[in-house]
């Protein structure tokens, strides 16, 4: 071992995982995994821990410092393993990001614009949060749902009761509608020092509710806007002691930036910066959980772009005959809204890159392809 | 899995196989490597299997397709192995790369031009090789031998028989003096398709036997050069059926390279393209050996270096504050004259690059400290 390796533990044995270890081995750091087989995505970069009785126990003992793969990780067991070793991100960053509910209110306490919204537990409830916020509206389960699952869109008033039959019966969130032009996200890190890198942001284009492919950095956006986001990133860090990535989901209204989500961890819409940043996010979290300096985030050329391969493997070897394309397999087996692995590529030109986009329609949903 | 993923086999653990790994996974591969403890740079990166009697069977029955770190990889166990998979490189790339003396017979049969030599096995060949080659001669043994050990450097008649207790006793091979400006190296690939593809000529600079620093590519090369260089290893990757990389050391001379040796696998002055290339060498032997198109070996920036870690892991602290500043740790214990690691830099300019290596001058040995 070098004199700076650290043990990293994350809970999760999936494709986040797989992709910190593979950012991580360099920087000279072991991983460990806390999984549930050994066919997952992680399994052979690390020492794996499988979901037995004393799994949770010895990769504590593994590890000296803990990360996580997902915002739905449960609060008290972090609590319990920070008694032993640090967890980053720290509990406070969870609590707030797996609840919708207090994400909206800590939007509201540090004043970053979101959506009206209201908490409802019941169908009374629901009925007069619609009439508040009006409709055309969002509703959404508080907690877990991603990829678009565990919502309903309301546009009439009749829908009311279908909706609450449909994701109903728990706590939920209506959250009045947003007239976006663009869904925008940004990627921030924060260590133990203090240090904050922003990544520029991104947009994102989504199908059925999955992110198909991002743009990065996101065209024509001012430098105003860009100061505008990190500030909004800053104030959730600072006011989470967030150590790690944090990911924010914006859109783009003209009345500005619009925060949707937050994720404390390593997104989906940072994946691009492995080849297309100096330093990507996955090597960043790591640094920051490993107490390194952080690394430069700029971009490596002057655009990039990131889509996702969903559902089937696809034509890969046609990935692997294009200049400026990088291949990204996660080792999943084929399933339908799977997300199995992504493409990045990167640019010197817009018209050279959506060109490259254009080459790869195969792994776009079939609206995308008709457009191009 | 997904439907492309094979399982590569390593024979061997340590750096190589580390960084074939980290490049193979992302193309959806999995990796087991034969290894004499838990300990190894790829012990954490894959299925490992140590010393045991049963391991390499073990592994033959993991692998799809199997590869090595070594030159020095026994050609019977290849031989044995390769009844029940492919082994990459095949035989013969291991049979003329771990002789000297095979080695320079096939440079000779292909016209590649090479320092005049002898192979000698007793003090009186000896004494007659430095009549026929006349001196300075260099005097090594014909197999194993690397990062300059096992080499004898002859000045005058009088070191005969201090050359001969020193290393002799074995096989030998004299080698003339070759007068040189410069150390080149290049790395090629060929799959079994027969694609081939070329890295740019790159300049390195070593130290009591070791690569220090590489420049890539070599400053004023030109396309006649590099196209000559290309025309050997095409020459060399046919006359072999190689399969994977190959890579050829050169020196510069007034009358235009002179074949130094070879190696049938990733080599160290290839380590600038993880992130110097658009398609690293490690990623370009998987693609080979998995049956995959070859990537496009170009530079993705104008100038590139790469700079070994020798015995002490160092300042590293500073190198990740550093833009355009890449590590790569190997996870090895700190012991004089061992390669620990390196980092990777990537520039516009010449200019930039040296001031780079320069801040970097706690990297590099004394007399190259002083130099800058």
């Amino acid at each position: 071992m070098t004199p700076i390796t650290k043990k990293i533990g994350v809970l999760g044995a999936g494709q986040l995982g797989r992709m910190l270890a593979i950012a991580g081995y360099p920087l000279g750091q072991k991983f460990g995994f806390l999984g549930t087989s050994h066919d997952e995505p992680s399994a052979l970069l690390g020492q794996m821990y499988t979901d037995e009785v004393e799994s949770l126990k010895d990769l504590v003992k593994f590890s000296d410092v803990m990360t996580y793969e997902s915002e739905n990780t449960s609060v008290e067991m972090v609590r319990e393993i920070a008694r032993s070793i640090p967890v980053y991100p720290g509990e406070k960053s969870l609590y707030y990001s797996q609840h919708r509910g207090r994400e909206k209110g800590l939007f509201d306490e540090l004043s970053i614009p979101c959506a009206p919204y209201q908490v409802v537990d019941s169908l009374e409830n629901l009925t007069q949060a619609v009439d508040e916020i009006g409709l055309p509206a969002v509703l959404k389960t508080t907690t877990e749902g991603y990829d678009g699952k565990g919502q309903f869109v309301l546009k009439e008033k009749s829908q009311i009761d279908q909706a609450w039959k449909a994701i109903g019966g728990r706590e939920l969130i209506l959250e009045g509608f947003i007239d976006f032009s663009r869904e925008l996200s940004i990627v921030a890190v924060r260590n133990a020092d203090n240090e904050h890198v922003y990544y520029p942001l991104v947009q994102n284009v989504h199908h059925d509710g999955i992110l198909r492919y991002t743009i990065a950095p996101a065209r024509q956006i001012s430098e105003t806007v860009q100061t505008q986001a990190e500030a909004y990133m800053k104030a959730l860090l600072d006011k989470l002691d967030h150590v790690g990535v944090l990911t924010l989901e914006l859109f783009e209204t003209v009345d500005g930036l619009v925060a949707n989500e937050m994720a404390p961890r390593v997104h989906n819409s940072g994946h691009w910066t492995i080849e297309g940043a100096l330093t990507s996010q996955f090597e960043n979290h790591v640094r920051a959980i490993t107490g390194l300096p952080l690394g430069d985030t700029s971009p490596r050329q002057p655009v990039a772009a990131m889509i996702n391969i969903i559902g089937e493997t696809g034509p890969v070897a046609e990935v692997l005959k294009m200049p400026n394309a990088f291949l990204h397999l996660y080792d999943k087996a084929e399933r339908a809204g799977r997300k199995l692995g992504h493409i990045n590529l990167v640019a010197d030109s817009e018209d050279a890159l959506y060109e490259q986009i254009k080459q790869l329609s195969a792994f776009l949903p079939a609206e995308d392809k008709s457009e191009s």
